[in-house]
Parts: structure tokens; sequence; C-alpha cells
């Protein structure tokens, strides 16, 4: 198996299980290559707060959640290790967010992962930088 | 007015119109004080990610949002101008998450509050730092 | 050998070889107990600035120096496993900071350590927040 | 007067009264156009710590100087609202630093600058996120 073809398996893998992610959230899988994923979720009135926009803790699991599938794609599991996220515009409903993950370094164990949320419009409303551990064990047996 | 009873009243105010906390997520607003506020957060099948545990982002939300609330109980309009988490410890099915708020400092229009997250044993599962800026306006009128 | 000689004795043999501390920076310990340290170092014409003010990078190593003591105090050797600082008011030439560090939470390997950095009038000018994890060996023979 | 001159100037204007990066650390400064600067610094022993390592807040300190100069090479006075850092490896006297700062994103009075630290083998040892705030004034009057 090629590392493509194995970054994608582990993204169907993971995502199928993903309760919060796809269900509770309504994130859509686009993308997930070595080192790289794509995801994308519609805002709608569940995800609004007390300003009428979309809660900042909501777009923090999106890419939350794409950092996992990109520190994954390698088939060797991988946690989180601490991650800070930068809010730059509000998001409102029907808005609809696509969050890019790109590895920057993997040396080791430990990577850096920096993940950038846009709007349909094509504007930055959050960078999320994460760092990952890896740890024994694989997504699926291979 | 006094600053007790105009803490109370900024959490009413706030948690009533807060779609994605309150009825989303499923938390409960135990406390809001000046400079303080205690949230819960029942952890159900909904919040689990693929490795059957609670995804971070709904641990980031719920602290999140105890954040907002204690850094909003001056009953001055206050907006997040930057955050970080460490998780230490996994969350699972049926966990009580409680999330206390703390103002550290507040000088002019910028604070710093610490939200620590515990589950029901009292184990510390997060901890969350968040800087606030004051913005113009008030949450209810006065 | 109790738990505060312990402390007091890994301040002392890791201050006597810190040159960047000690001797770069004009830092000096105060402190080192069991997961609490406090430092001091006044501010002079080499820590400024283009603007004339205290250089940031030079906060954050009181910062981090204080970490350090207070995450080792146990004579476990510890690390820094990520960290983060919010700069709150600018610091002068002739002020004298001190750095109290804590230990919010320890178990197992990991802890977080929180660092508050304030001026000789008592104004908290930076606030830290250290992650550490335990390695192998520790600070003196014991 | 256009973009790449007016940082160019920016950079010579603000590194000329840097005493604390140019003189106490002994950086120099490579590159400085618009949204972008490199600075070099050496590692002698005067920056090492008690593990005999370089002391991580003077490596905070170079990213942060550069980060600096990427903010202001508009020529409008930028300040830092808050930062973070990942260390990844360690450096050692002789290690001679380059760091790279580079615009992600400006919007309004707001940007996003992420800082690589590098040793002289091409290894990234550090990564530094910055957010800016433009503030009044100029580097230079023009």
């Amino acid at each position: 198996m090629d590392a493509i073809e194995r970054a994608r398996k582990v993204g169907e893998t993971m995502f199928a299980v993903d309760t919060a992610s796809r269900l509770t959230m309504g994130m859509e899988l686009l993308v997930c290559e070595p080192g790289r994923a794509v995801l994308r979720m519609p805002i709608k009135a569940m995800h609004l707060n007390g300003h009428q926009i979309c809660h900042g803790g909501f777009i923090f699991t999106l890419a939350d959640t794409t950092f996992a599938f990109a520190c994954n794609s390698h088939n060797k599991n991988a946690v989180a290790a601490g991650c800070s996220i930068e809010f730059l515009k509000p998001v409102h409903q029907d808005d609809v967010l696509t969050c890019e993950g790109l590895e920057q370094t993997l040396s080791g164990r430990h990577g850096i992962y920096d993940m950038r949320v846009q709007n349909q419009r094509g504007e930055v409303v959050a960078m999320f930088r994460g760092k990952s551990a890896q740890i024994a064990g694989t997504v699926f047996p291979e």
C-alpha cells in the first residue's frame, strides 16, 4: 500500500466512527493525504452562540478534527500534545467553513501542523497550530 | 444594582440566547459572579470522537463559554483576544464536566481568565487560559 | 532529605551552572520550594529594545527560568513541553521584575505551572503558562 | 518610496536602536522586506543554561525580534498581541540560528506571523506564531 492510499484509508476509517465530527457537528471529510487533510462544515442555527455568531468552540472543533486526520495520516497513532488558536473574523449562519491542515515538521515522534479555516469567500477566519506526539499502534491494521 | 446582582443578570441574559452552549452542547450555567463563572456539561454519545472519548473541541467549547460568562460578568461587553488550552486526561461517556473560570487580572480593557475543567472525581482534565478585550456596549441596558 | 530541603538543593545546583540566567541576564534566585520558585531580575540598559522598553524575550526568559526551577524542584528532571505568554504592561529601565512560579497540577509525568511576573509596584506585567514532562534522571544524585 | 525600500529603511531604523537584540544577544539583521524578515544569531557560552544548551528564552527572543521586524515592515507601528512557541530540538554552543518570519494574514489592523528558527544544518529547532496589532504612528516619518 503506498502513502497516498494509506492516508485515504486512515481518513475513511477514522471518519466512519467519529460521531462528534460527522453527526453532531455536520463535518464532511474532503481530503486525507499524507500530512494533509481538508474538512468542511456548514454553519447552522445550532452552531450559534448568544451573539448570533458561530461559537468559537465549534471553529476550534473543526480545526482540531482536521489536525487529527493530518497527523494520523501516516497510519501511526498520534495525539495532540498542545494547540493554540487565533480567531480572526466572526462566522455567521449559512457560512460554509473549509479547514485545511498541513504538516509543517515531523521529526521523530513529534510534529507541528497548521490549520487554516476559511469561509466561502476565501477569508481566513481562524488559524490553529497543533503539536502532535506519535504513540503506539496504528489506525488500521497493516 | 450591586456587582453580584449585575453578574447574575448578565449570566441569565447571555445564557437564554446561547443556542450552541445550552441546546447543542447541553451545558448548564451554575454560577455567574463578578469575575467568576461555573458551568457543567454531562458527556453523552454525541460528544464522542473516533477514539470513543470526548472530542477535545467540546472540552474547549465548555471552557470558552465559561470564559465568556466570566469576562462579561461586569456588564461590559468583552471578547476573546486569544486563548490556549492544555488537555490533561481523556474524558469518557457519562463523565460530568464542571468548568470554573476565574479572573486573574483586569487592567483597563484587558483581562486574563483561567478556566479549570474537572470531571466528577475532581480530576483536572483541561486548563484553558483566555485573554479578553472589552469593547463598546453592555450585555443588558443599565 | 525532606521535600523542602531537596527543593532548595535543586535550586542551588541548577542556578550555579545557569550562565544564561545568572550571568547574562542578571537574575537572582530567591526561593526554590516544592512546586514553587521565585526569581528577580533588575532591568538595565542591556535589556532594552528599539522602543526603549524591556525586550519581551527577556521577560519570557525570566519566566521560563522560573518555570524550570519550579518543575524540577522535586529532583526529577523535567523539561518544557510547551508554553505560552501574555504581555500585559511595558517594562522600563530600572524596573525590578519578580517572577513567582506555582505548580497547578502534577499528574504522572505531566505538570502545569503558572508564572506571574510583577514589577516593583506589584503590577502584573506578564503571565506565562508552562507544561512540563518529567524525563529520566535527577538534578543531583540521591 | 516603494514598499521594498520602505521595509529596508524600517529594518535599518529599528535595528540601530535595538540594544537588546543587536548588542546583548548578538543578532544580525539579514533581510527586512514587506511582511518578511530574517535574522541570525550565533550561539555562544553566554546563551547556555544549566543543561549546557541554549536557554529557550533566547530562542524566543530571536523569534520575537524577527516578528517585530516583519510586522513593522509596512512602516505602521505594530505591537505583539500574543504569541506562542514550540521548541523542537536542543540548540548547542557554536550553533548558528537563522530565523525567518513571514506574514500569513494581515486584515485591517491585525496580522498573524509565523517564525521558523533553523540551525546551520537546516533543522527546524523552534516555531513561533505571533499575532500583531497596528497602533498609531510610524517607524520613521514619511
